[in-house]
């Protein structure tokens, strides 16, 4: 059967015939639907009863192909249930940051989910310099709550494994190693350069050797360390927030994979809000500085947060059982010492996973507002020369930078340097 | 139903009823069958034609528990079907090495393969001080076949998922994460120590943050690394040999696991042998030198070998498809700059895994004869206490022994030193 995305009415009419949502809803005739996926992959509706705003839904519709190219990229439309086995998931372990799936309709390839009225994309927030004063609190608890109690640390061996077994993922892990990790190291037809952007910055990503050997082991750790369940696409567009919360969707990509990943997502993201915060932060003469140092600060909260919440779990979970993971008891010296060890390993990955994100953005097919809103062609070239600077840093540099505080001060760095065009 | 092993009349019997083992074997009246399982797993029977004895097979069948415990030890009898699908895979890949399979009963978690009649156990001759002059360049083979073509740098990504699901081993790899990885490192009742082994040498293990460090990082890479589909068990015991000839036999622990893990099983059975010659060469007053020098040609062959037949499938491969593994062109030069790297990193997982597997056979349940049979209990110590140094130094230096050259000198140097008794 040919896919056909819903009309209106006739998505009204599918949701009032489900009692549960009928009761959330209330009478089709009453309901609103407004299309408004931004998305690459899917088709998002929100549903309202005109007469009760407050009763509203999103519904997320699979269609069997990648949206943004159309149908001559065909995807399998499992995916839907991917992404809600991995919402419930990540919500019973995170309840206050995952949204609520009501429905889910593995024939139609849909889910109907809790709308999230009050909220906004965190990447427009960023773009508008807001500021969120719970983000990081929030962003690195829900890491850490779904990272850690996904993996080994925490699940028994036998558990783990038949976890990751049912997430496997493999036609949208194709997406993310191809376009993360391997078009954006060559002349690939897909990539998409800004008018501007120097030819060596380009030909750093074909040549380095360093750069290149960087990116093929974050590929390879991508492609098989199987660490905990990941949200598989954690950028600033996957978070809702306002002030007082924060929510993170779409966790299609979720497949088991390495911890750091969807750590250095955020951090990516954050770094390239960083950057493009020098265009943005001057519109109408204004200083992008304080609103640069906050998004700076995010950076190390995300990670110092996680870090700690992480290591809080992992210590009280195995002071509740019979040994640490390296064997003996949960309190000898050198059992904190692994995790001292574990948790600086964790970083360099994180970083080496945030640099290839990083150059995705800027060289690949999928763009980010942050950047291709930026209207000045130079400007924005200088932002992208900056973006990718960073990048091959955290990828070379991955297992030197100790502490998050010396990712903070290399972007500072690479935003202070004149840039001088070739 | 309780598992009740065959008598050898009612084995015949079986073995007559299935028409491709009679047409192989010979009527069941001729048949004689004789329990030679020596295993910590299962039983296995030669059964052989006595009035043409090159008719012969062997018969192997796995009872529900852990044959070296017993019934207080429960195991899932699907390890058989593992075991089989591993054994086609590898002969698929590797006919000159690994054993036809026969016929295989999914009911009776049995088997039927090819006898090895003229070869015996690797170990044993091994120990016999026998020179194999094709043994390092079978093996090495035997490791680039079968640990390239598992993997991401030969499979699609899809199938290599696929396999990767359906190799999923929770049972068997949990003995593997207890008894390599886990009790050596603590005071675990299961842990047997010989008489004369100096506290000194055990209390390392429980004390030594590096050690405890590189022995975690081996642990989670063995639990999380699915690189490519291993043997899982690759000893001296599971290797045999004659002097033309070597095969692979029992991959029961087939799974997706790091690739360095079969070969350091292999160099760690070899430095045990190598260190267990200064026994076992003694005797009759001879001079254990000589064939103490060939077993560690081999350890550097069997690396030199793999190595370079590894290099050359992943090369031949590359060049005949579109882009190498971190993108571009197959020819470019950080290609070849990422596979020096790669083989490097693939090194140091071989070494770190070689020396969790000769601690696990000092101190764990499970010895290897060639350590057990020194009746001489100051002289199998003192030998047992260079093996526990030399793996020590396997797993901490693991990153900086940059060839396996420096680890045969790594290894002479332990030989050479004078252990003092604490």
């Amino acid at each position: 059967m040919e896919f056909e995305a819903f009309t209106a009415s006739e998505l009204a009419a599918y949701l009032g015939a489900i009692p549960e949502i009928r009761a959330l809803l209330g009478e089709p005739h009453d309901l609103e639907v407004a299309e408004v996926g931004d998305g690459n992959l899917n088709y998002v509706y929100f549903v309202t009863n005109t007469k009760a705003p407050e009763r509203s839904v999103v519904v997320k519709q699979a269609p069997p192909f990648l949206r943004l190219v159309g149908k001559t990229w065909p995807l399998s439309c499992q995916r839907m249930e991917h992404e809600v086995a991995a919402l419930r998931r990540f919500g019973a372990l995170c309840p206050r940051h995952v949204p609520k799936v009501y429905h889910a309709d593995s024939k139609r390839f849909l889910m109907v989910m809790q709308r999230l009225a009050s909220h906004r994309i965190l990447r427009q927030g960023l773009m508008d310099g807001v500021v969120y004063p719970k983000l990081a609190a929030h962003l690195s608890t829900y890491l850490a709550q779904t990272l850690f109690h996904g993996s080994d640390l925490f699940l028994a061996p036998d558990i783990k494994k038949e976890a990751m077994s049912a997430a496997v993922n493999s036609e949208l892990c194709k997406i993310t190693e191809d376009l993360v990790f391997t078009f954006p190291f060559e002349d690939h037809p897909s990539n998409v350069y800004s008018a501007a952007l120097p030819a060596s910055s380009l030909e750093r990503l074909r040549t380095s050797e360093a750069l290149r050997i960087a990116a093929g082991d974050m590929k390879w750790a991508f492609m098989n360390h199987a660490e905990t369940l990941l949200h598989g696409d954690l950028h600033t567009g996957s978070i809702m927030v306002n002030e007082d919360e924060t929510f993170v969707i779409d966790p299609e990509f979720s497949f088991y994979g390495p911890i750091g990943f969807d750590i250095g997502a955020v951090l990516a993201n954050l770094l390239l809000a960083y950057f493009s915060r020098d265009w943005h932060g001057r519109i109408d003469d204004r200083d992008p500085s304080g609103y640069q140092e906050w998004l700076l600060v995010q950076v190390a909260e995300v990670w110092n947060g996680f870090s700690a919440q992480f290591l809080k779990l992992w210590r009280e979970h195995e002071s509740r059982g019979e040994r640490g993971f390296i064997g003996g008891h949960a309190e000898a010296r050198s059992v904190e010492g692994y995790r001292t060890h574990f948790m600086r390993r964790l970083l360099a990955d994180t970083l080496g996973f945030a640099g290839c994100k990083m150059i995705r953005r800027i060289v690949g097919m999928a763009k980010v507002a942050d950047i291709t809103r930026i209207p000045d062609a130079q400007a924005r070239a200088r932002i992208e020369v900056r973006c990718l600077r960073c990048a091959e840093d955290l990828l070379v540099k991955r297992a030197t930078l100790g502490s998050i505080e010396q990712v903070v001060m290399l972007a500072r760095e690479v935003q202070r340097e004149t840039i001088t065009h070739a």
